[in-house]
């Protein structure tokens, strides 16, 4: 089968023009199939705070309200989205912009709210792969947002991550999918304060063990989680490592290599 | 020729919510193919004041510096272009937002500064009708954001009105084209404060005498020169009125029809 590549980076990275083009570049020479899936919660908060629109955190994550959800849009799908899709035509890639709202790509439903209510917060039903597959073939790469929605209407805001995961899954009866996580550390690190400390192979049985002697910190458990749930799913491989570095991550010479 | 309706409104409406809904009822009826292409100049305004940047006006056109081109992306591209879409699937329409830049849609370049700098504004180059007949074919509906791109990296600020034109105008060839403006007023009057003074038809010499008679308003001539540009072009029918009667506008019962 074709190699598919999913590659999730930082949204914030659109401000940063250096590595912006090399992350890009780095993309843009990926053979085969490619898709980018883009965060970029910072920008988002940074937006909020212009506006004077206090956010809530609870348990460190995003509660989104009427008015981050409309935050959240602007900035995902319209800046952040169309920037990178405008550099990516800029060096030849036919780059196709789209949030989980567009052609049906990621239906959710909100989050329950029986424990806490997050707001317009959505948990992935269903991939649109058909329509993914259709777009591929036509040797477009894909740029996708992190919104979805419920069908029903409703905008929700859903983790970049998990949409990586849910895409790379939906997508391993068609393609040879490979999922790379690109974030600002080399990787899963043995002594968070040392980048020197790269743990280069994770499998099911160092996992156990890493969280049970407390070394994965609290920000790399659903990175994690995402990892082993997307190799369980059919997912060929999964890498974690440094934005700045997503030639070598494509490579497989950098980063953390997850395995089963 | 199968019909594709082409609909522009302005992107203000996303803040009426039953204003809305019809007019995206009315764009859900439409038998054929359909495009809806929207604005959203207030909104924009609204959020540049929100965030206290200060936007310059050069002859009643908005000039774009960067700040005001991330919030047109913002606001286009993000917000409005996604709670429509979102709405549309929400009523069983498989609709596909997109911006200018995505699937390099509609290429543009920079207007030139010999005049006046109105900084990151576009004019249109050319309209990807390969793409937009092959979304269409697949019975997807495509909601347009008035953004361009330059093909070498550069996102730029284009008139959603001349979008609407261009997109009709490169799509004669493939289909019966129908362009529809639907915006604030009941359609092209006569007495620009009696909204019953409706012109029913106007084709080339009525135009000709109702410009001498300085009869048309400042805002009205570049949606004309936009309507007989299309007219001369191949499109089959052009109509401006009220978006709120957009059933009407849709079956030619409301609103003053362009004729050549």
């Amino acid at each position: 089968m074709e190699s598919l590549y999913i590659i999730k980076i930082g949204g914030n990275i659109v401000d940063n023009p250096t590595l912006l083009k090399s992350c890009l570049d780095a993309f843009s020479n990926v053979k085969g199939s490619a898709i980018l899936v883009h965060g970029g919660g910072k920008l988002a908060t940074q937006m909020a705070t212009s506006l004077g629109i206090e956010q809530k955190l609870v348990e460190g994550r995003r509660v989104t309200d009427e008015a981050t959800l409309k935050i959240v849009t602007m900035v995902y799908a319209g800046h952040i989205n169309k920037t990178i899709v405008a550099q990516l035509q800029g060096i030849g890639i036919n780059a196709l912009g789209l949030s989980g709202v567009d052609a049906n790509l990621i239906k959710a439903h909100k989050r329950s709210t029986s424990k806490v209510d997050y707001g317009f917060v959505g948990d992935i039903d269903k991939v649109n792969s058909t329509f993914i597959q259709e777009q591929l073939i036509q040797n477009r790469r894909l740029v996708i947002a992190p919104i979805t929605h419920d069908g029903e209407g409703q905008l929700l805001n859903t983790n970049a991550d998990t949409i990586a995961q849910s895409i790379a899954t939906a997508m391993v009866t068609l393609y040879d999918v490979h999922l790379i996580y690109g974030f600002e550390k080399e990787g899963v690190l043995k002594h968070i304060q040392d980048e020197d400390s790269v743990i280069s192979l994770i499998n099911g049985p160092i996992y156990a063990q890493l969280k049970k002697d407390k070394i994965i910190f609290e920000g790399m458990l659903p990175k994690l989680e995402n990892a082993f749930h997307a190799l369980n799913n059919g997912v060929k491989s999964v890498l974690i490592g440094k934005a700045e570095k997503m030639n070598e991550l494509i490579n497989g010479t950098a980063g953390t290599t997850i395995k089963n």
